[in-house]
């Protein structure tokens, strides 16, 4: 890409996001459906003006929910987040065997052999938090109680589908899993996480400290900035994905006194990168797929609907495994919905391995996007409703859902 | 570049640029070159960590200067620049013409054809403002009188690089001058300047009411860059520089009632995106032919070592051609002396053309570094000068250029 390109494809992604975030705004939707949307329009399911593959808008797309997920961190209190550690781990977990289940079942049901299932059911696990977090961070709501569930659940989510990708890679590959390997992954991806909290605190501290006795101006955002990329840099090598590096980043650096200053000036840059990270989602979607006159579509279509059904039933009963009156289950499920490239990058081992075929690789890139599109107004609507369930339902379950609570948190 | 390489590389940029330039700080020199001495370290002339022709970080680079001017051009008041129109133009003009006639009698002298001599002389003329206004705005010197000189002079100094690239390219390819091109050149990039300064203060005061009535965050500092980008590109499409696109950019938005909520929201992305510009200058420079015990090497570092003399002389005395006592003639000249890009990319065309053999060019992109380095230094002495000259030489030919002073500019 050369620099008129380059300038071109920033001037598109920042007119179309602001301008279809605004219209978003307007008519009550979250401000980020705008810019999936100006993606749509712009990239290869629109107008083609922006290329999803160039290397530099894929390149500063990963940077943009870096800084996303940088600034999140730096906005969480990582003792609450500890707080609902194993709850967060009870939604991943449900989150992450209900909708695997149910794609295996599905896939079972309409004949496929056991492997196209396991590849199926797999794709259907990873949560794409990027969304979520921009909705709830758009409402003000990123220290809610459930922002915190949901932050804590992707960081294990990440981990599992890991440990499911080395899982799908073996059967793809050799056929057999090899249970050291995973035990490895596991231990290495926990691991990281874990020193990344632990050590990522001791060095913040010191590197705030070298900082304030810095002479030259712009050095806390510059060193802040290139601390969230080492750490980004660290998780990948680790297995793991960027945003979990960055995320502890940002969660080291919020406990130093100087977090409300770098956050300050984050929020610019996270203004200008953010965006390009949506619209480049956006400009992935292939609405070919979608046009119902093409026969073609059709089986991949019907698929894709009873997929759908399948990822996001899965994932909001996930929420349910909160367990705790005081939390929106309905939030914290509709939160964890996104699915992303995590999924996709299952589904694409499996096609490379001849396991998955074209039509069920496109049905799963459409209900991807679909989980994608529908979070944010759902997440929206979930997030204004009020507090206290006030569904007959909810009465009635009331008494059995404190028994079941009091059995498992021991309350 | 895949995401892990882009991340080592930025944070080698950050870490390099903040480091090096505290260092420079600390021992009373200019934080910019510490910026470009972590470029050498960490590039092609050192640890080979950096790879300057990596597109990401050209780009990226590209971007940094893009957005430097564009900051630049907020914190410039239009009319005042307008007021010193034409002492800029005299300096751009003598700037351009004794660089030009020292190189050219310089190769008529060692022996070189009359072509040969064009390309070296054209090489020398082209100013690299960039340095200069990075020096200047860290030493809150953007607003002084001669930081207004050599910004006009530098928008001249591009139109004239314009017409010049042309002559040259022409002689390169054809052998002959097309003199109807040249003024279609010329006409092609006045016009889009005038055009950019009269238009975009007409398009940047509706911007900024329209964004007023907007209610998503972030809108002011993404529009504010994407108008900066389209009136870059606009430049480039019209055969100038990206950087005068922003330059004329931040002029239109800096009158508007908004220019210091954008000033101050621009500036962590500057801290972030600037660095990366000038580490990239650095990291371009291939120490090998500094090594005098080659003694391939002797022959370019003589020839550069002629070359660099002519090149801060011409430009040194170019700062004379203000004739005004309440401006440092010195700091003007110092500040048109960088040479970068432009120069190089007319030595290229004498290369690719079998004019300019790889030695002269060698020598040329050593002029080009000696002349980016020396500059820093020199302009934070010079600004930090006492104003009036208290020299024996300037009491003695003070009446001389006070009359010369009131011939040319009728005071």
């Amino acid at each position: 890409m050369d620099l008129p390109h380059l300038l071109i494809t920033l001037i598109l992604i920042f007119v179309g996001a602001k301008a279809l975030g605004e219209l978003a705004n307007r008519i009550g939707q979250p401000t980020v459906l705008g810019e999936l949307v100006a993606g749509v329009i712009l990239g290869v399911g629109g107008l083609k003006l922006l290329d999803p593959h160039a290397n530099v808008f894929v390149l500063l797309a990963d940077i943009g929910v870096i800084i996303l997920l940088f600034e999140t961190g730096l906005a969480t209190d990582i003792r609450e987040l500890l707080e609902v550690g194993w709850r967060s781990l009870a939604v991943a977990a449900v989150g992450v065997i209900l909708p695997f289940a149910g794609g295996f079942a599905f896939a079972l049901a309409f004949g496929y052999t056991n492997l196209v299932a396991i590849f199926l059911g797999a794709a259907l696990t990873a949560t794409s938090v990027g969304i979520t977090v921009r909705v709830l961070s758009d409402l003000g709501k990123l220290k809610s109680k459930e922002a915190k569930i949901i932050l804590a659940a992707a960081v294990a989510d990440d981990i599992i589908g890991l440990i499911i990708l080395a899982v799908v890679r073996d059967l793809g590959i050799t056929g057999e899993v090899h249970p050291l390997k995973i035990v490895q992954i596991t231990a290495l991806a926990v691991g990281f996480f874990v020193a990344a909290i632990v050590l990522g605190n001791i060095f913040a501290k010191q590197l705030v400290r070298i900082i304030e006795k810095t002479r030259t101006s712009g050095t806390l955002i510059v060193a802040s900035i290139a601390f969230a990329f080492l750490l980004s840099l660290g998780a990948e090598l680790a297995g793991s994905a960027a945003i979990i590096g960055s995320f502890a980043a940002g969660l080291a650096l919020g406990r130093t006194h100087k977090f409300e200053v770098i956050a300050r000036e984050l929020k610019p840059v996270a203004y200008i990168f953010t965006p390009i990270f949506f619209v480049k989602i956006g400009a992935d979607v292939d609405l070919a797929y979608f046009n119902p006159f093409n026969e073609a579509n059709h089986a991949i279509l019907v698929v894709a609907g009873f997929l759908f059904v399948i990822a996001m039933v899965g994932k909001l009963l996930s929420g349910a495994a909160v367990f705790d009156r005081r939390i929106k289950a309905t939030t914290v499920g509709i939160g964890m919905a996104p699915r992303g490239e995590v999924g996709l990058i299952f589904a694409e081992v499996g096609r490379r391995a001849g396991i998955v075929t074209a039509d069920l690789f496109a049905a799963v890139v459409v209900v991807m996007a679909l989980t994608t599109f529908v979070a944010p107004p759902l997440l929206k609507a979930s997030v204004a409703r009020r507090p206290r369930g006030v569904s007959l339902l909810a009465w009635f379950f009331e008494p059995a859902r404190r028994r079941v609570s009091n059995l498992i948190w021991g309350r």
